[in-house]
């Protein structure tokens, strides 16, 4: 019986193991986006590929807020109408778009790569932090008049936060992170203990 | 407020853009595997990028039975220890792929890549039935013993079985369809009412 590797298919199944690398997708949806690329014109697969190579190529990181952009600084951090005074400290490029989207944060970003994760190997010199501390102290650059942590509320991402606020609070500047609470438009029976009691202890006072 | 698209970060939206196009992929899910591409290497992005134009420019139609192969004819097509009196007929070149991992099938193949469809306008001059027809008829071809439908147990499925039955019949070769019925390992309880009715009529004798 010849085994399916010996059909003379291997720029297909090429496909499908590069595409399996992607997060989310095991070997059946590549397998099913693969089929669906050869099945479409010559054009997209050529619009696919260089959008790839060009996103990749293209893109780096912002010398400021280390977001990506294509130039040496990113649009947030080059805008003269985003407040320079206020930083959000995130923790991954991605996390600006759900931000940007709320249109209710105008200040400025910067992004960590990463959380603090001893059992990942992962340290304080492994994210965007001495950066962060130099733009905080660094004379030449706009005063910080506060930092809003809005790391993930997971383990790893509330160590970080905690890590920052002692490293940043001999400067003397405002620090605040995200509220915990309820969902807007949840149910108090489907959320989770930790989430109620993250919104009983957070109650807020009704004047 | 400076609207999203303003911001340059063009290469990674036309990423975005470019992967929203597939199939099942949402905006949301085209934006996360975007950013995962990011973070990745650059040989990551050339081995994709590559694989996908690969993939596309070097695959084409077998001459015989019209699924994906890189040369003339497919690696079943061409095998020697495949019995070419047995043809099984099926909509798309992906169907080949779960029918071999059965490895129960020993035959050769037929593709039509599609279904008769009169509501979206397709005929049987867009499926590859006049190639069958000739496979069937040209004295210089194998003689074909019998031909299996396997086409989607679907309205245009069937419809497209029925069809070729009429063609095939004037040509006396055995003509069967995969059988319907209860999914091995399927629970009654769970089975749809289609497929329940499919098991009763199609039930066989205990002998």
């Amino acid at each position: 019986m010849k085994s399916f590797s010996e059909t003379p298919l291997n720029p297909l199944l090429r496909l499908v193991h590069e595409l399996s690398k992607l997060p989310g997708l095991g070997e059946k949806t590549a397998t099913r986006l693969s089929y669906f690329i050869l099945r479409q014109d010559l054009s997209y697969a050529q619009a696919l590929s260089q959008a790839i190579l060009r996103a990749k190529e293209q893109t780096r990181l912002c010398e400021r807020c280390f977001s990506y952009t294509e130039s040496h600084q990113c649009g947030i951090c080059r805008s003269p109408q985003r407040d320079s005074g206020l930083i959000c400290v995130l923790e991954h490029p991605s996390d600006v778009d759900s931000i940007e989207r709320t249109r209710q944060f105008l200040g400025l970003y910067h992004i960590l790569h990463g959380t603090l994760s001893p059992l990942k190997g992962v340290g304080p010199e492994h994210l965007k932090i001495t950066a962060l501390m130099q733009r905080l102290t660094d004379p030449h650059q706009p005063p910080v008049r506060e930092i809003i942590f809005a790391t993930n509320p997971s383990v790893e991402g509330e160590a970080t936060a905690l890590y920052l606020t002692k490293l940043i609070q001999p400067l003397k500047i405002a620090l605040s992170k995200l509220a915990h609470g309820i969902p807007v438009g949840g149910v108090l029976e489907y959320t989770d203990g930790q989430t109620l009691s993250r919104a009983f202890s957070n109650r807020m006072e009704i004047h």
